[in-house]
């Protein structure tokens, strides 16, 4: 595979997720930075794209630039990445998605189920690939449950238990830090917080494990904290359009949990249990059965978990190689697109513009339900409303 | 403290609860079994109580028969467990104490609210002791959490998790097994099965360690297993009168899981761990701080976690223990009021009558809500809602 | 079976040990505490047995006295345990077995070798039973552990590691405590502190486990705390007669350790851990195969296994409940003896003077080749080496 | 920090250690792979550099061709990678050194300990850098466990706890598979299989968190299967230059065990606990207080810890980011070096030839002392007897 080039909007000096990409992307070697606005202050955006290797002429001073420019050049970057401020994803990734180049967004991919319906209308006339950075989804172990889940050995799927909880929010002597404020300003962020910045996440592991989508869905928004206005806790029930039920919980007030991601699935035929703060063992329990420990890199796990794994059993892989396993499937299709060949059908499990706009759609749902006493509405984008 | 004598009804031969009542309540030697009516069939239980060393005049046929003899003895027994069939509890408890007996009853205390409002009426007119067994509120830890909780550790709680989750009836091909299927039966068990079962003991563990009552709740209840009508999976939201929010799963198809009780609590201050498989540690997180394990049996405890304790510290204490601490403190409270002196303040926190009616109440409650699509509903006993 | 007479020697008010026996003994019903001498000061200790309920006329002054009443009775204890300083258990466990009592002695048995061999030689001519207090054999899952190593699930063991590691003596400051002091005074324990005291409790359950006894062994004796002359951290490799290793680590400043008890054992088909602060899980892996979780009152266990076990799955026994099945099994053992009859085979893994014996020869042995630069030493009794 | 250039010998397709050099060099952005002699097949290491996209003129034949080329090149590799066959070691690092190449040496660094003997003086002579990939010591925790030795928080450190135990070699039926059969052969390897290639970390660890040399030792090797003449477990004690014991245990054979690397660290003020298998926490428990779990992460860490932590709190860092760890003091340390300024003492912790040096003389000094019967040997390089 002929290395890619690859570029950056967002992400510049001092930010968190700039470097997790870049880790990220890197770490096979299938990405090579080419180009990049890293900043809002253009200079300052130039400085660190020319410390990071980038050539000059390819650092950018914001991302219009970085579009023209790139777009008239033979070497023209083969993926971009977007991870600026959320109420900026909408319109970058739209512009381009439709001057041809393949996006990897930040969540959230837009702001409204509007704009996430335009994206996915977008990729359709483009026929370029738009995923979404639901990164967690790319650890082998998770892989490997949405694995044994498609192959069928739990059986039909009857319930899922996601949380997404962590007490980093908990102070209420820090609350109006500005540090941690934005995250509840409506303003900034839309109608909910918790939910739509941590509990999506475990909503998309739980669509993602079991191979079912959100059809409706019950909410319970709390701010345990008085001065917030959005919720800081949440309890969402789902239900799934292939019969399964979601019980999912998130918090940031949880005091003595750190990440706090985990995932059960049970269905007719047993469970499984995954942590994300353990992330390199999975628990298996066949119903009348042991529990069995599935550890990362044994020699009997499944291909997508194979190739979600890159170092010997025993060892502990992270966050960063998770993420990793989203950029090598782009890595895949993208190649395979420009090579005129079919891709690794297992590299074919990153998160996409659908999936996107799906979480726009449970995050309204959720919203709307918890606002009207819990009541249970559609979870799903106007869209697919079949 | 002189010996007291006991008596059981139910329990016989083969019954599960009848050796884990005997065990805990032998445990300290402060109870005696002197008398019992241990099975609907009058001779099995006669024979069964001799072999236990009950005397043969006081190894009765059948509970009345044990109330008119025990009523007749000046060594009448001190208190009676009441471990027979759910639907006996309510008649077998109230004439007991309307006959002058301490009665320790297992749960449900009744089968509905009324009858439930009836025993505490009863208890208020008697004068005497009816604790009701949810023994869980016996574990050293658990008392600790809520003597933290009580002493301001925490600050205000706002937020408790409880679950408790088994995987014992998730195989459909033995749904139909007469040891399964019963529980799952309306005209047997009432209106709610895995709540009114499991669930209620976390909301009770969720009330005593947050030491405040649930006021209002919305509850999720799927049965998934088809040929269920009753729930086997439940979700409920609970508002607490102290303001805190309980998030209070149960389930009993979720495999891999066996007993899967456990709490947390979170408070202004810092948040609480503890499960019941591993009850000997308690995981204490001050907002800010490290995480902190506690383990029973160390010497800076509260004086609830020590008189609940027997051996030295790193040493495991089960379920067993924790049920004897129940009786433990029926012990000193019936043995205080016999010697004319102020019971131990530390003994007592075991459940009442009281909490037995909110039980019910709950219940009720959770039946309402999930068949009216989660709609909010009271939680309190009508004697309750001020 | 009919209930016992059970008496105890030692134990009086205030011990730690003492509960922990009464407890054990009681729970389920087979021992009636009948007799004691509980305390050196004859007054109290009279007084502390009528507290417990034993009758004014076996409420013995002394072990002398005890030996005296009881002989003469006809309803004669048919057990007493001996929980009294160390240096007595010789005198005291010899002069019952000569008058025909069953004895169940904590350990050490005796203070040497040469004691302990005519212990032994004692019971073999008296046809009494001597038990030795090994009491962390008694947890189910230990038993379960012995059972599959002799049903032959882990082909030939290979390795034992075995491990009692705690830190409750690590504070200097705190070494000239009398309650920590003692235990490392030659002049009351011997010649070996914390191998003997507790490093002897993994070499029992190592040949426990294995079914293997010890052979050779070669020790690493160390004082981390320098006032003290005996060792409070020692290494021991153990050659067994089956052909198996064990390595022995024990600790008394481990800091942060609590317990610190468990057992590995190795063998060719597959591997085992246990540990007795979470005694209720065994983790089996068979070679080649995945890590199984084995649950304590799971339906798929050993005969020995399930005879140790009380209550049902997912709730923990502990400490109490364990040393309860070394009861237990005494009790089948005595009335079979008294009922003419053959015990229950299951019954017969309690600690015998044999296992008293062999203990005090690998603690003379340790002692001998930690004083010699660790110098292999055989660890056999001298009336054992064949 | 400008990017270096940097080569590797060995790690041809289709090894294991290639990607992971691959992946922890890359990973920060410092290095970037301008040559290599990738395979002893010189046609294929030329292939698959390009692959790697090295420029043909710098995709070498063999390490001669790589150490002539690179030599006569303004700008010549900052840092090569050793990582062919054990045997091959000495001669290569020796000959980069001696050319003025800064190397990073697989471990072993040499087969004896007059080799590396050598290479320390090599090194002194030619003022580069060294590095030896013990690698387990660039995790953050690893990293702040030494640096709270450092700074006093545990006061003398009394002992060391080290394992390196998995049970991959277990299989009786496989040992002659040649894919483990080398791992025990004396002519390949050496004189030690499973000390020198495991234990040897182990070892490593407990000198690195300690900051204390290994001055003699006792070791006991066995080989639990009967074909092998090499050890497969063994057991080591160890006196360290500061007072402390080591106790090392390493194991092939340990079924059900992963990869098993650990280390314990207690002293005079408390103890400390860390498994490689689960990095991020590491407990620590003060003499008299409760054990707390610190994360990797969290904000009161050491500089140390810091300097090795890459993404935030609660989502887990594995092993090829404690490998980049590595690779990153190097870079640091190299890029000082070249811009003449003092490099970051934070970054002075990466594994030299001294740390070479010394485990070669400890393997020499087990070996002895296992064949002696497990007699007390000098375990200090001759260059290093004081």
């Amino acid at each position: 595979m002929a290395r890619l080039n690859w570029g950056m909007i967002g992400g510049g000096e001092g930010s968190q997720i700039g470097p997790a990409h870049r880790i990220s992307a890197g770490l096979d070697g299938h990405f090579h930075l080419a180009a990049g606005a890293l900043d809002v202050d253009p200079a300052r955006g130039k400085a660190y794209a020319e410390k990071l290797g980038i050539a000059p002429d390819r650092a950018y001073g914001n991302w219009r630039e970085m579009l023209e420019g790139e777009s008239g050049r033979d070497d023209r970057i083969d993926l971009v990445t977007v991870a600026t401020p959320n109420s900026t994803h909408y319109e970058i990734t739209k512009a381009f998605l439709e001057n041809g180049f393949n996006v990897l967004c930040e969540k959230p991919m837009t702001m409204t189920v509007e704009e996430a319906e335009d994206i996915v209308e977008t990729v359709r006339n483009s026929g370029k690939i738009c995923a979404v950075n639901y990164g967690y989804s790319g650890y082998a172990m998770v892989r490997h449950m949405r694995a044994m889940v498609a192959r069928g050995d739990l059986g039909k799927v009857r319930l899922v238990k996601a949380e997404f909880a962590h007490g980093f929010h908990a102070d209420a002597a820090d609350a109006d830090n500005p540090r941690i404020r934005w995250r509840y300003d409506p303003a900034q962020i839309g109608p909910s917080a918790q939910f739509a910045d941590c509990g999506i996440h475990a909503l998309h592991l739980a669509n993602f494990v079991s191979g079912q989508e959100s059809q409706s869905l019950s909410a319970d928004f709390i701010s345990a904290i008085d001065s917030r206005t959005l919720e800081d806790d949440a309890m969402v029930n789902v239900r799934l359009d292939g019969g399964a039920v979601v019980r999912l919980w998130t918090s940031a007030v949880a005091v003595g949990r750190m990440h706090g991601l985990g995932v059960q699935v049970f269905g007719e035929k047993g469970g499984l249990r995954w942590e994300q703060e353990h992330p390199n063992q999975l628990y298996w329990t066949p119903v009348g059965g042991r529990t069995e420990i599935l550890e990362r890199g044994a020699p009997d796990l499944s291909p997508e978990a194979d190739r979600a794994s890159r170092v010997t059993i025993g060892h502990a892989e992270g966050m960063p190689l998770a993420f990793a396993n989203i950029y090598a499937d782009l890595a895949e299709v993208i190649s395979a697109a420009k090579e005129g060949r079919t891709p690794d059908p297992v590299a074919m499990s990153y998160p996409t513009a659908e999936d996107g706009l799906r979480s726009m759609a449970a995050i309204r749902s959720a919203v709307d339900s918890a606002s009207g006493n819990g009541a249970w509405t559609d979870a799903r984008p106007p869209s697919m409303r079949g």
